[in-house]
Parts: C-alpha cells; sequence; structure tokens
C-alpha cells in the first residue's frame, strides 16, 4: 500500500535544559544552556532511526508542520518532512533544534544572562559551528540517541553536518550537506562583514545591547537582510521574476528615491519583514561563525585530513546556479573525502533559484533525497 | 623619434558657466550650470582631435597629472592619458569633465539653489545618462569643437559614450565603450537599491539636507562604498588578494566584531576613506543615473534600433573576470551594432581584476586601446 504522501501536520516545540557548563571554543564558558526543538515521526526501539536537522543564518527549530494556535506558520523545510517525503516520518524521527545564539528560544544573547539579571546582548558569546555540535549533542543526549541515522542541513546546516562527521564519528552515520562549502571565501566574508557593518553602525544598536533602551537596530538589520537576498538569488532568476519592471506600471519614471523598480519593492519588503523579528545580535553571531567555519585549518588547509576521522556516510547536493556557493565549492568537499576513499555520493542540481534552492521543493532534488534516504538501514 | 611615455605632468581645472536653461529628461529645468573640467595637450587648428573621457560613479575631471600644489593627487586614469600613451597628448586634445550632480565642483546638489540661496540638497533633480550628454555638449560648444575624435569612458562612462553615439551622431567619431553594459539588470539595480536605502535610512540624511545640519550620512555612505566594492573586484582577485588572513597574524580569532579578517580591514578602510569626501546626494543620484540607463527602452527593448541612428565608429572592451557588467553584456552591444553592419571592434581582455579592470594598467588592454587610437584619423 502507498503511503498518503502529507505534512507531519500539528506540532508543538519543546525544550531541554542543560545544566552542565558548556566550553566553547572561543574559551567563554556557558553555565547552562536551553535548547528549544521539535520532534516528527517516533523515535523506535532501537534508537536508530533519527535525523538532525540543522538550520542555516536565519533558520530555527520549527523545520515542518504547523502549530494549532498559528495553522499558517508552516515550518521552513516542511516541503521535504512528513509522510512519504524524502524525511518520511512513516520511517524516520525527525529533530529540528534552535541553535545556541539563535532567537527562537534557545538560549541565545536575547536571553538573561544569570550573572547579570539582564539580557546578555553583545556579551553574550560568539559561538561556532563546533559549538553547535557538542550543544546540538547534548540533546541526542537528552532524547537518548547514541547515534544519528543522519544528520542534514542546507548552507551553514550544511556546515554542521559536515562537523558532525568530523567531531563525533561514532554519533553520525550518514552527513547530507546540501548548497555548503569547506569555508568561506573573501568575498564571502566580505558581504558578511557588510551586512554586520550596517548592523553594528546602527546608532539603535547600542553596543549590542539596545534591549535595554527598548528599541532595535531595524535600520541595520534590513540592511543585512536585503544585502544577503541578493546572495540567495541567482541573477537570471531575479531576471527572470523583476527584470527591470516598474512598480507603478502606469506612471514611468519617477525620478526620486522611492520604491521604483519591481526588485526594489520585493528586497526592501523582505527587509522590513525581516527586521521586524529577527535579533541583530544572532545575526551577527551566526555571521560569524559563517566566516570561521574551516575545519581544514587545523590540518593546515588539508581538508582531505580534516575530513580523516569521519566514518559517515556523505551525500552532497549543489545547485547549478548558487553562486554563494558555487558548486565548484560543493566539488572540493567531495573530492576531499574522495582522496580519503571515503563514501561519497554527489548530485549537483540544475536549479535556476541560486542559493534559495536548497529550501524549495525541485523534483530531481527530492528524488535524490528521497533515493539515498531509503537506502539508510536503521 | 620615438616619444617619451610620460604623464601629463601638473594641470589646473577650469570651469564654465551655461546661463541657458537645461530641460532634463525628468521635465526638471535646470536654470544655469557651471561645469569643472581639465583638458590635456593642444586642440588642433581644424579642432579635429578632441577626445572627451566620461567619468564613471564616483569618478570627476581630475582624470590625468597632478596638481602643483597636490603634487599626490594623480589623476584617476592617468596610466592612459600623456605623451606616448594610448590617449597620447602629443596627438590628442583630451576633456575630462565633472558631471552634473556631481561632488567636485560643478553644479550638484552641494551648490547653492538660486531659488533658495541654500544647498539644493534632495531637490537637486535627478539627471540621467541623456542629461550628461547634454550638458557635456555645451561644454564642446564652449572649446568650439563640433565633433569629438572619440568619447571614451568605462562602467557609467562607457554609456555615456553610447549615449553620445546615439543622441548626437554628427558630433562623435568614436565612441569606445568599456566595461559597459546597454542596461542594468534586476541584480546591478538590487546592488544600488542597497546602497541607497543605507544613505536614504541613515538618521544623519536629514532627508537630504544633511548641508543644514552640519553632519553627513557618513554610516550609509560608507556601506554604500563597501558594498560596491564587492561588486568591483573578483571574487578570485579577492581570494588571492586576502584570502581568508587575519589581520592579527599572531593573536588568532578574536571571537567579537572588530576588524579580523584583512578583507574587513580592506573593506573598511575604502569605505571611512570615501564617506569622508564624496556627497551622498551624488552617490543617488549617480546609482539612479546607473539604474535608468536603457536606450533601448524607447525602441521597445530593440537595442539594434536604439543604436541604429549612430554615425560613430565603436570600439568596445571588457574583461573576463567582470561580473558587475560581465563580457556577455557587452557583447550585446557588438551584437547589436553587427545587427545594423554598424562599424564594431570588439575585445574580450582576460585579467583577474573584475569590474576595476578598466581603471588600472594592463598589457594588452592598454595595447588595444592605443592600435585603435593611432587609427583615429584627425
Amino acid at each position: 500500500m502507498k503511503t498518503k504522501v502529507s505534512s507531519v501536520g500539528t506540532v508543538a516545540a519543546q525544550s531541554a535544559r542543560f545544566d552542565t557548563p558548556l566550553a566553547l571554543k572561543s574559551g567563554a564558558v556557558l553555565p547552562a544552556c536551553e535548547l528549544v526543538f521539535e520532534t516528527y515521526g517516533t523515535l523506535n526501539a532501537a534508537k536508530s532511526n533519527a535525523i538532525l536537522v540543522c538550520h542555516a543564518l536565519s533558520g530555527h527549530h520549527h523545520v515542518a508542520g504547523t502549530y494549532a494556535d498559528q495553522p499558517k506558520n508552516l515550518g521552513w523545510w516542511d516541503n521535504l518532512i512528513g509522510p512519504g517525503r524524502p524525511l518520511d516520518t512513516g520511517r524516520f524521527f525527525v529533530v529540528g533544534v534552535n541553535n545556541l545564539g539563535g532567537c527562537h528560544g534557545s538560549t541565545g544573547p536575547s536571553s538573561n544572562n544569570p550573572a547579570t539579571g539582564k539580557p546578555w546582548g553583545a556579551d553574550f558569546p560568539v559561538v561556532t559551528v563546533e559549538d553547535w555540535v557538542q550543544a546540538q549533542a547534548r540533546l541526542a543526549d537528552h532524547l537518548g540517541i547514541d547515534a544519528w541515522a543522519a544528520v542534514i542541513g542546507g548552507s551553514l546546516g550544511g556546515m554542521q553536518a559536515m562537523q558532525w562527521a568530523i567531531d563525533l564519528p561514532q554519533r553520525i552515520r550518514h552527513a547530507l550537506v546540501i548548497a555548503a562549502a569547506p569555508k568561506l571565501t573573501a568575498q564571502n566574508i566580505a558581504f558578511n562583514d557588510v551586512a554586520r557593518q550596517a548592523i553594528l553602525t546602527d546608532p539603535d544598536f547600542h553596543g549590542g545591547h539596545f534591549y535595554e533602551h527598548q528599541t532595535t537596530p531595524q535600520r541595520g538589520l534590513r540592511l543585512a537582510r536585503m544585502l544577503g537576498h541578493i546572495t540567495y538569488l541567482s541573477d537570471d532568476q531575479m531576471g527572470e521574476k523583476f527584470g527591470r519592471a516598474l512598480r507603478n506600471k502606469e506612471g514611468g519614471l519617477g525620478y526620486g528615491y522611492g520604491v521604483e523598480f519591481e526588485v526594489e519593492s520585493y528586497l526592501r519588503s523582505q527587509g522590513d519583514k525581516f527586521a521586524g523579528y529577527f535579533d541583530a545580535n544572532t545575526y551577527l553571531l551566526m555571521t560569524k561563525s559563517l566566516d570561521y567555519f574551516d575545519p581544514a585549518h587545523r590540518c593546515g588547509g588539508d581538508l582531505a585530513a580534516a575530513l580523516k576521522p569521519a566514518l559517515a556516510k556523505f551525500l552532497v547536493i549543489s545547485f547549478t546556479t548558487d553562486w554563494r556557493f558555487a558548486p565548484a565549492r560543493s566539488r572540493e568537499i567531495v573530492n576531499a573525502l574522495l582522496k580519503n576513499d571515503q563514501n561519497v555520493s554527489y548530485a549537483e542540481i540544475a536549479s535556476d533559484y541560486g542559493h534559495d534552492s536548497f529550501l524549495l521543493e525541485g523534483a530531481h532534488y527530492h528524488a535524490v533525497l528521497s533515493a539515498y534516504l531509503k537506502r539508510v538501514k536503521l
């Protein structure tokens, strides 16, 4: 009998508190932390069917389904998860988590610093991909999961999957690394730095302690998001979607600085929306963690040497029009794994949608994920 | 005897005032205007050896040589102009001009509005590439030049050369269009809009009337310039120049938001420098004029039809690593000209330096320009 393909339906967030201090890569120690997460499907008796979904820059734990009181609030990767979907909840127990430093419930800059009773703000330590893996491992312990059947993520999420395979090789059987890169280029860092400077120089940032001033650096966050969006889309896709179309189709050129082209309208509204809910300190921290990710660094730049401890099998996926992390960057990962005779499958998916492709439903893309995950033994 | 190749040496800026009202494309009328310019070489008796150099976004009239009281202030295209250089001042009379709306002496937003006695600020009308051509034609009249031997420019400057050929075909014999495009893409416009939003939302912008508040929107202008610089350089060049090198080589990662990677240091210092001298209203205006440039628009998008009136011969040059205006964009111009059986030479120059290549000295690039200009009959 064929499973009816559907969403996971109504879900609820959970929370886990960890009171053992967490030593971070920076040298700072987080006295305690709380992680917010969601689960979909059922953990089997052998606890061998769990998949961890890692989020990217602006993601969170609400990966699939909707909330009873927010029926339109669909998880950000809902198209991938549910009965009959690539991450088939008839077979897998899927876990989404908001990372440390996030702004969706897990301990982060907007949480209270126990030492002061006030929000951490800019005093929240910079966390890295390595730190996230350690924190996620605590969540695995909490759920009684010795080893993930798979860890999956796109972009910064894919970097976490790689880091899991390197740091905790016994605890991950498959690493699904999508639209990622083994490290950022100077250009990638440059874009992040412009975004950070927009936030840091916003007069409403108040050195990261804006919570105490009952304000948020919305101008800076808005610019950061507008800029980010340009790098998430492909040039061709922007051309097809907006071209040079004017917002006011009858009015002609406005010879002023209001919204004029459709692409301006789109970017500004994306920026406004984001600036209304996202935490500026989290944004800074997430971009910094992207900049710092470079597992080959401790091996003198030798990525194969860095990946050598990994026992997981890998699926690496890239998208043809992704210019933020182009297919060539994924092939660096694949080639390093091949150099070690490690088990890796690679798919370069034809897509018009740039970096954002990893979030979208593509027939070939989802077919590759489904086929791969069907072969995963429980 | 071979000419000694050298700079033009010490130069001085001149100024011309035009009291006839100038009707702009927007419908606004500029009651009078002043253009600041420089000349290098000697106008011949037939007045047939004049070359106009058009500047790009942040350029000006000081194209070559130095000033007696500022011996280090070298013109922005000095490497191209002088005895024995591609724009050989032994043969040509070269004219550099600061465009209308500029901030280097020509009438612009920081000039006094005669109607109010105060700086124009945001009330200065948006000027277009077409308007610049009209204003430059007045300068040609002032200098007694009926027809330019050539009009040359890179980027936005190349667009002016194209517009000259279309609007005043009898007055330009050669159009040298370098690192340009027949119109901006949605992505190009998007980058410009983020830059504009950075300026417009800076609290020190004061709706464009910051002069009256004894302040300048330096934060916004700095971000705009940082972002611009990313698009002027190639990804590879940034990688070679900066890679992931840390500014503090011994100190390791800083886990904070200060300058950390070399590329951040470079961008921030470029941004700071620019914000210290450039006018924010001029920046807004120049980016808008880029966005509006689209000569094919009035011909229903048919570029060949738009170029049909041109009588000039064309030299079109692009650079392999330019991703702001990629070679494919230059080929659109070339193909449109070929469709009309118009005279066009095209060179696609191998260069590592992205869009900025047009400003730099490249052996092949300069050889192409020299060879072309040597064939120009006076």
